[in-house]
């Protein structure tokens, strides 16, 4: 694939020991902004600060779908990436049951997150956290259809955009995403280098209608509709499903 | 790849002479964000909305990369999307002159803009609908750095988050692409289908720092590097140089 070799920024240095990762996961039905968002962010890392590289890993190198028409490849596998300095669980909707029952993919995930010193999740990528195992006694946030069900894996869900607590930090909403990646990407370096690789992608968002106003929308309503949804999906996993319910 | 075929929104109709399509452009190199953040909300569209579809077109179904390390694989080409409702564009730094001097990728964007009601463009997009002889006397805009080459290919300048001209809407940075996208389907739909795929990806943006402030950014020091940055990529093309540079 030499066509991609002009296109993506050029390290200042080549991978070595001191090259931290930053790791995102990939799995089949993915919310793709979830994902896409906060690469971007930090696939503009390396080309502003020495030291860092980024991979999206899966469990295969295979063409994989997500919720929208175009496939995607990820560039690494879990086993090809050990100790990474950061991983991040990008959320899905349909898929997120799938791949909170796919134990091979949750194993990567573990083993990613052994060593890591940050753990991050978008929206639903925190069920995979939590099924993981990896939330136990951690404050952590979720879409907010789904934040009930984390305590069923040991966590105290929070109503916030983001949550960070030891090296996990979990966020709600899909664009959150891209906040959360500016912060991260300031905590590991500094406020100058995130304003530099928020101009760089020149994300200055300015919602057409206003942000979204949560006193407009029906909390009330979501529960049943989580609780229908995780039943439908979850049919062949009725142990994920009664850990769900609680 | 069935797999993605429980991932993605399922229309409420099929495809027929009443469904419009919206196409959006891929070409090696492009600037990830710039595609995926419109993509993602058009793809929600046809959950929320009958009759409409989404297809990523570029001139072959072939894995190509972007500014991040997830290669993709398109789903449509120009050949099998004919007439479609809406073209997006999006855009790319290194990759843009690459771009603009691919013929067949040009010819492709025509042949879909001729019946289209909807021509955009993110960002760098709109000099591949310059070059490509579609802005002819329209108003337009793309990242500041470009704005200027605008005129090279007969379009007046605008400095706008987007422009609206006629069938044509250019904006400037990447992530007014997702902003464009929810007032482009208010556009085609309503207020009120926007902001329900507004809720739908949870977009309620909240940078860290803060928006962009654009009176601390230097724009007078963007000309002299947008000229030596055409004029490094654009070597093998000194017509498409010599029309830029004005």
């Amino acid at each position: 694939m030499s066509l991609t070799a002009t296109a993506r920024p050029t390290p200042r240095t080549q991978p070595s020991q001191l090259t931290r990762t930053i790791a995102f996961v990939a799995y089949p039905g993915l919310t793709f902004l979830d994902l896409v968002g906060p690469l971007q962010v930090f696939s503009a890392l390396p080309s502003v600060r020495d030291g860092f590289r980024v991979v999206v890993v899966a469990e295969r190198l295979r063409v994989m779908g997500n919720d929208t028409p175009l496939d995607v490849v990820p560039d690494s596998t879990f086993d090809h990436t050990t100790d990474p300095y950061a991983v991040v669980v990008p959320g899905g909707l349909v898929s997120t049951p799938a791949a909170m029952a796919d134990q091979s993919l949750l194993d990567g995930v573990r083993r990613a997150a052994t060593n890591a010193e940050v753990i991050g999740s978008v929206r639903t990528g925190s069920l995979l956290l939590g099924v993981a195992g990896l939330l136990d006694g951690r404050r952590a946030t979720t879409h907010r259809m789904f934040r009930d069900p984390l305590t069923a894996f040991g966590a105290t869900p929070v109503a916030e955009r983001w949550v960070e607590d030891g090296p996990y930090l979990t966020t709600d909403g899909v664009s959150a995403g891209i906040d959360m990646a500016l912060h991260l990407v300031s905590r590991m370096t500094d406020q100058q280098t995130a304003r530099e690789i928020q101009l760089l992608i020149e994300y200055d968002p300015q919602p057409p209608f206003g942000g979204i106003d949560r006193d407009t929308v029906d909390i009330a309503h979501h529960a049943p509709v989580a609780q229908q949804f995780l039943t439908e999906t979850l049919t062949g996993h009725p142990d994920l499903l009664t850990l769900l319910r609680g």
